[in-house]
């Protein structure tokens, strides 16, 4: 049997998760586990890992770096307990930059030399602004947000290399403020919008067709605000065309055992 | 002729660069250059730097990555124009983890499978210290932070293990929590202390007798703060024995043309 978004709205994490490692949900996780860290996967061959590395040290606001594994281990102490081979409700595999799968378990394609790195997500600061009554649409509409390559240049690494991806979410005028301070508190969550207002300025010529996700509306009185986003990398993998590489599939993300609106050091503080 | 620190106090950045760069100052930067980001210094082979960049992302008080150098290219762009080869005023070169040599440039040593890494350093809190009105006493007496291997335990990423290496300074009680507020805005700096009073209760038996560094007095209502410290990967180094390394000499530090007090995503933004 499969289960509806609805009917894990409001779950444990414990039941989402078994949910998602039996195969009974495979969609996307917005809003699922409130109070829990989500974040963005990436699982390339050892001999990528430096370099990407290095690509989300010089771009930390598309990238944060919320935690690595051990090579060859599928799973990432610092977050929680979880097997990053199963319990993400849908990834995408890459062989050479180009998309291969999107299987809902990776158990068949784990090899010994694959490292593992979660990035921070949006939906943390979703979750702060929610609790400051700001209403997100896409949330609020069951769709997943949207995002677009922007003309905005991620610094290389290697062969990462590609545009910063973006996310967008209309904010009514007058909350704009707040709504930049909030998200701010999350630089391991992508921190402080990278662009507000006319979507042309960072290269997007039609916000009706984002590249990814679906189309939200922008009414009247609102602003279209963007943040860098964590399919950032995705979009560098296709350029570094890498032999292998394993993601999550956007918006389905893998939801980890630590508070979600810790601020930076505190979700990776000493023992 | 060589120049000493009180000349070189006060003067910008191009004069001391020039100073350390030709062998004329050869003493510890602390005070240096007010306003420059100044950083710890890390290089090792490319074999080690996966581990490395891993036990800097498990450790972020201690080990607060600010920039990460191509392999083989002794700069790092998004930090600044310098050469890490000749631009800090000494170095220590270790042999599978022992104390080799302590040169003033290591151009002779450089090769092409090195990669550099620029961690965050007190010195940038010490200067928001310093401007609201902080004392601090090794600055003031021209000495080197006492610096002590603690008993907390930093988290280990393949050889690279060790104590947090913590740095003290005394603090009047009655500005203690205005000092735990200016650190902690500066992640990328080592952020909020780690401890605050009882040496004993982080494994330190006495405060006289750091294990780098000068003493420095605690005096009557001062309170002794400690704070993770860019030397704990030193403590990681001597731990994980890599056949080769260099480090700054401690308090000898890589002198950036970023601003200091820029706060965590600032120093490292979109372009």
């Amino acid at each position: 049997m499969s289960l509806s978004y609805s009917a894990l709205k409001g779950a444990t994490s414990e039941t989402v998760r078994q949910a998602i490692r039996t195969g009974q949900y495979r969609g996307h996780t917005a809003g699922l586990c409130p109070g829990l860290l989500q974040a963005n996967l990436v699982i390339l061959p050892e001999d990528y890992a430096l370099d990407f590395m290095r690509f989300c040290q010089r771009n930390p606001r598309a990238c944060p770096l919320v935690g690595v594994s051990d090579t060859g281990v599928p799973s990432i102490e610092m977050l929680g307990h979880f097997d990053l081979r199963s319990d993400l409700p849908a990834y995408n595999a890459y062989r050479s930059g180009v998309l291969a799968d999107s299987p809902s378990d990776i158990s068949t394609l784990w090899r010994d030399d694959l490292v593992a790195f979660a990035l921070g997500c949006s939906f943390t600061f979703e979750a702060a602004l929610q609790a400051a009554g700001i209403a997100l649409w896409h949330i609020e509409n069951d769709t997943t947000v949207p995002m677009f390559r922007s003309a905005i240049r991620a610094k290389s690494a290697g062969p990462f290399e590609g545009p910063v991806v973006v996310s967008m979410r209309a904010v009514p005028q007058e909350r704009l403020t707040e709504v930049q301070a909030i998200s701010a508190r999350f630089p391991h969550a992508h921190g402080a919008p990278v662009h507000t207002g006319d979507p042309a300025k960072i290269g997007i010529a039609d916000l009706n067709r984002p590249d990814w996700g679906d189309p939200a509306p922008v009414p009247p009185d609102h602003v279209p605000v963007f943040w860098a986003c964590g399919v950032t990398p995705q979009a560098a993998i296709a350029a570094a065309r890498p032999s292998f590489c394993i993601t999550h599939k956007p918006g389905h993300m893998l939801i980890a055992d630590i508070p979600d609106q810790a601020e930076a050091l505190d979700i990776l503080d000493l023992p």
